[in-house]
């Protein structure tokens, strides 16, 4: 099914070999390249449509060898959600949700962890390894649980309480440390060799990438190969706007998209952890180290991304920018989608209206733009961030004033 | 789209308008009633596969009147999971999941939600009420936010933190109470003329029933039209079972099933409240009230069940029994199909585990039949039920035995 022909080095270029485990080189990610011409050949937009509505449907542009994937969950295509009662708030007349909210394990990290632990599978990988401060280490879990792996996943001790839970839940060596996450990537580069861990962290290895990449193919997709002007999305590690960057340009190059023009990108990102912003802002290609980052986002509280580079390029290419949301008004953009929408966004996606709305404002969006805010986790998994008192009543001496009001 | 005709009561088979609001008659449930024959000659098996994978592709079957349902979140298909390593583990051969938990709010009280509060809009009703213990506050939080309706939800104290927190979220009217789940439903019938609501509670409207309904469909759909042996769903209000078994008879009445005979419903409990066991046990057609119930399985924790009539009725016609499993190994059920198949089960589902082992082991399922268990939510919902301490390391001084051993 797949046309994967081999990995290339974001650093220079070079081929290497994909269908034996593989790493960085020289320092930067291997990205999968396909055969493109023979895609075309072999399959039609048409064709799709009688597919099952998974992220599988893709499989000519995805790596997996073997006829059936060996970690996978169902992952349905998410919903992409109208919202036009959130729309008005922004002064937008077209605005989109897609709520990846709705996959296994409740986060965008499924779809990258289906296909990275399926490969690893094929490839006779045994033994899994990733620092997580956020949902990827659940996904990891799970999917390495579902494929027969083992699995080790490696937390700093403020990672919300979901998210260690889930990994112990799924049979996980799960661990916390008293440090950032690349004090916990330290760790699972020291076990490689001692361990025998394969080093499943963002970009350190290829195929999560490949995973994300879904994203852009099926919104693509849904909106009838015709894209969004922007698309508004939380960025840390970046490997969702990375991947959606690279499904956006294979879709061009197989002559899919019915515009030549593809979204400017607006990577958004919490005041309490911008380096990609700042980078931005400096004209820099790289992201400064953020000493102190504090945000309830924890998926954007990535203070160096390997993927930096990729992440700038892309968003100065699109023609879009990078953004910081206000981090005291997280909660409040969350309860917008959530009260106007029915949608409960996670605090990284709350970000993305914070930067939608100023952007609005300042004219840098249009009213008539259309516009896909990528909602990557639901918000049920912060328990702490949402963590409210609520009103009391007693059963048998009802408060009726503050029922109507409460 | 829709066959609707009328609403009939389960008291008397009396039939009730279906185009003005209703709760119950006599104090018993209403079902819906429609046209088969019209839909028979209006739709095919063949024809719906057509669809988008959503529970509307049986929109046939569904009440709702308008093109649109006013309360969407794009509820996709939820996926069917084969599960070797854990039919392996429990003494079975063909064994499948369905994930409920990849629905919109993270359980299967979604499709109850999505169907009634569409049902409500169109019917022009604008204030929604309801009590919970578990995932249907959320749902209808969530569902009422996006029809732009009004909801108020009364929880018992000790309802699971995210329930709590979701409702507010969605900006649904949430409360906390200092009683049970009943007392909670006293609330909202008292409010019902002094605030304008309409009672959402489980059974008191007939059509949550509709949308629980289409796991019976899909299941049929998936399996292309050749049901299960047996069922396993963990039962609290029942609606689910209810609503499988109605499913199963409608589409028996359409001549869609490859054979005649239907599963077996097994409705599962926990042993700190099973009210239906004890009732099926002695024979009974009505469940006594349990005055202490505990349980972490939030979900089945329903002293007494408004349908409690309805589900023994269809557990003894389907050839089921209804079982409990003992609540101290709830948490160890999960943590099985967590680790061997990388699905997190809600904790009501673990109970579907314990009385699946039992039946295998005293010969009621033999290691040939096909067996189906219902996941009906996310058990990252649950962070109380699940809290356990990990190990901690440091980052400057690694103790790698920990590690292997971990």
């Amino acid at each position: 099914m797949t046309f994967l022909t081999h990995l290339e080095s974001t650093a220079d270029g070079s081929k290497h070999a994909a269908d034996q485990p593989q790493t960085v080189h020289d320092g930067k990610p291997l990205v999968a390249r396909y055969d493109l011409a023979a895609v075309g050949a072999a399959v039609t937009r048409d064709a799709l449509r009688a597919r099952p509505e998974t992220m599988w449907r893709f499989a000519e542009l995805l790596p997996i060898r073997e006829a059936q994937p060996r970690a996978s969950l169902g992952e349905g295509r998410t919903p992409l959600l109208r919202c036009p009662r959130l729309a008005a708030q922004l002064g937008l007349q077209q605005l989109w949700i897609k709520d990846e909210s709705q996959l296994p394990t409740g986060s965008f990290k499924a779809r990258g962890m289906a296909v990275a632990v399926s490969r690893a599978a094929e490839l006779g990988i045994k033994r899994l390894a990733a620092p997580t401060q956020g949902n990827a280490g659940g996904a990891l879990a799970a999917y390495a649980a579902r494929a027969g792996l083992e699995c080790w996943v490696f937390m700093p001790d403020d990672t919300p309480l979901v998210n260690r839970l889930e990994v112990a839940l799924h049979g996980g060596h799960a661990f916390l440390v008293d440090g950032l996450i690349h004090d916990c990537g330290a760790i699972v580069r020291q076990g490689i060799e001692r361990m025998g861990w394969f080093d499943m962290s963002t970009l350190r290895e290829p195929y999560r990438l490949e995973g994300k990449k879904t994203m852009g193919l099926e919104l693509a997709e849904q909106l009838d190969w015709h894209l969004p002007d922007a698309i508004f999305y939380p960025t840390g590690g970046g490997t969702g706007l990375i991947g959606m960057d690279k499904a956006f340009a294979e879709l061009q190059e197989l002559g899919w998209l019915e515009e030549p023009r593809t979204p400017r990108f607006f990577a958004c990102q919490s005041s309490g952890c911008a380096p990609i912003v700042s980078a931005f802002a400096a004209g820099a290609s790289r992201g400064a180290d953020v000493p102190t980052p504090h945000t309830i986002a924890s998926g954007v509280r990535v203070p160096k991304a390997l993927g930096d580079f990729l992440i700038l390029d892309a968003v100065r290419r699109s023609g879009g920018q990078a953004l910081a949301a206000a981090e005291e008004r997280v909660l409040e953009w969350m309860g917008w989608a959530a009260a106007l929408e029915g949608i409960a966004l996670c605090p990284e996606t709350a970000t993305c209206i914070g930067a939608l709305q100023e952007c609005v404002a300042n004219g840098t969006i249009r009213p008539d733009e259309r516009v896909v805010v990528f909602n990557t986790g639901a918000a049920q998994k912060y328990v702490e961030a949402l963590d409210t008192e609520l009103p009391r009543l007693r059963r048998d001496a009802i408060d009726w004033d503050r029922v109507a009001g409460g």
